[in-house]
């Protein structure tokens, strides 16, 4: 058994071994895109969804795969069958290839594709920690509805986050009015429940469509919440009943503080019947 | 003597052979800075410039360099000194350092430095092509004064140039009032000139300070042309006298077209002007 899996144009080696050519348009562009979920028990959750979001996300960015779902999926699990049955992130991305550093792409670029499987789990720590959030002006590029690896802005953001001493930052843009219009968080959707509705910002250029997100919408309809995808301020977050935070490595955590003042933490029933509902798919599909 | 150089952490090779490790940040979140510029005969070009310009944007984004102006002097000249006299493009970059992926700064985490030397000419077909270029919407983050290496809407551009058979994407933004305001192209600075003026746009979040435009702002000065720093739009351009653009690898490149339709050439004498003291800079800094 292997600590950890990484897969690079056929090789397979530890995560931390693993060399790829420094003209890698990743190295040099940010030129890519990945996906990244849990697995545990040799199953990965929710495969399918994402297979067809990087199908998509490639699209998007002009990279032909030269693989099907049918390849990528037998390669994922190929590799995760070399560790163990505790859970993981698997996380996979393609970049355009590699050649001269021009910004075009290079002729007859086949891409790179790239996969780690490192120990991660939903631990119990993580679902029931009070987590703090801090808030700053959005400023990503119009692609941030797609998974590039583009992502200093959310590093910075979340590195901030790190040194206030909180779990996250949360992104907002600011409308006609001046109103701080929340987008998500650097790595994180951001939702919350009012008289015992599910508010979530509407998808557009400046939402990563999240598949723990889409869960949660199809969980609160099953349980009978009513969802509304709208627009939403930073006052309303602070005036919510709950506040909390969905990603596909974290499922929903409970949001207590914004930028320091204390939030939510008022409707529990509900809150807890979304997180149980989304724990419950997660072990179900993975058991 | 070698056909290009490569360097990564203390090692040396070829481009082409130069291999890095699959989680350098550069590969996994574009978590990077980079320079570039033109040398010839052993002379690296504006060095100084663009050795401010790094340790700005390093500071930037919170990278810590390893290295002093001085080391990196050393470095960079004892790499070119392993290729023959002709001309060359020196590109460097330092990304956030190696470690497990998650957006925050790795504790301890040392920057990677890499450098690349490649064949490059000032040739004269460059410098007298009529260029030509295109429009788009500028959806670029709110870094982009920084030089990072998240350049993905910046290879989009470019790579929907070359397949209209056009030489560069010019980005503007929208104002309030619906007005194509021109930030700059894809790796270029752009500006034109109206009634013997040289007009540039100012530098805010939305401009990379290129060191030619620069250069070019001194030459216009010292050769008596008034310059103007301030937004115009592509209204404007496609009425100027005279359209062109900047960069470090190129100088300037006479624009002859926009979006299809024929702009500037109408005032070859101050276009002539500009461009033939940047290009006497260049040779007098390099011979």
């Amino acid at each position: 058994m292997m600590e950890t899996v990484a897969y690079y144009n056929g090789k397979i080696s530890e995560v931390a071994d693993m060399m790829v050519p420094l003209t890698d348009r990743g190295m040099l562009f940010g030129d890519g895109i990945y996906e990244a979920t849990m697995a545990q028990h040799q199953t990965i959750f929710a495969l399918a969804e994402h297979l067809v979001r990087f199908k998509q996300n490639l699209a998007a960015v002009m990279i032909t795969p030269t693989w099907t779902d049918e390849t990528l999926t037998n390669l994922l699990y190929d590799l995760l069958s070399r560790v163990d049955n505790e859970s993981y992130m698997v996380y996979w991305q393609a970049t355009r290839g590699t050649g001269p550093r021009q910004h075009h792409f290079p002729t007859n670029a086949k891409p790179n594709l790239m996969v780690m499987i490192t120990p991660m789990s939903m631990s119990r720590e993580r679902q029931t920690r009070a987590y703090q959030v801090r808030s700053e002006l959005d400023v990503r590029s119009g692609l941030a509805d797609i998974k590039t690896i583009n992502l200093l802005p959310n590093v910075l953001a979340a590195q901030r986050a790190q040194a206030e001493g909180v779990d996250e930052t949360i992104f907002y843009r600011l409308d006609a009015n001046h109103q701080e219009i929340v987008t998500e968080g650097s790595k994180t959707n951001v939702h919350f429940i009012k008289a015992g509705q599910l508010i979530t910002a509407p998808l557009d250029q400046r939402i990563l469509p999240g598949i723990a997100r889409e869960h949660l919408l199809t969980v609160a309809q099953r349980l009978g919440i009513s969802v509304v995808e709208r627009y939403f301020t930073i006052t309303e977050l602070k005036q919510a009943d709950e506040v909390f935070i969905t990603s596909s490595t974290l499922m929903a955590g409970r949001v207590q503080q914004i930028d320091h003042e204390p939030v939510g933490y008022q409707d529990e029933q509900h809150f807890k019947q979304l997180q149980t509902q989304l724990l419950a798919e997660w072990e179900a599909e993975t058991n």
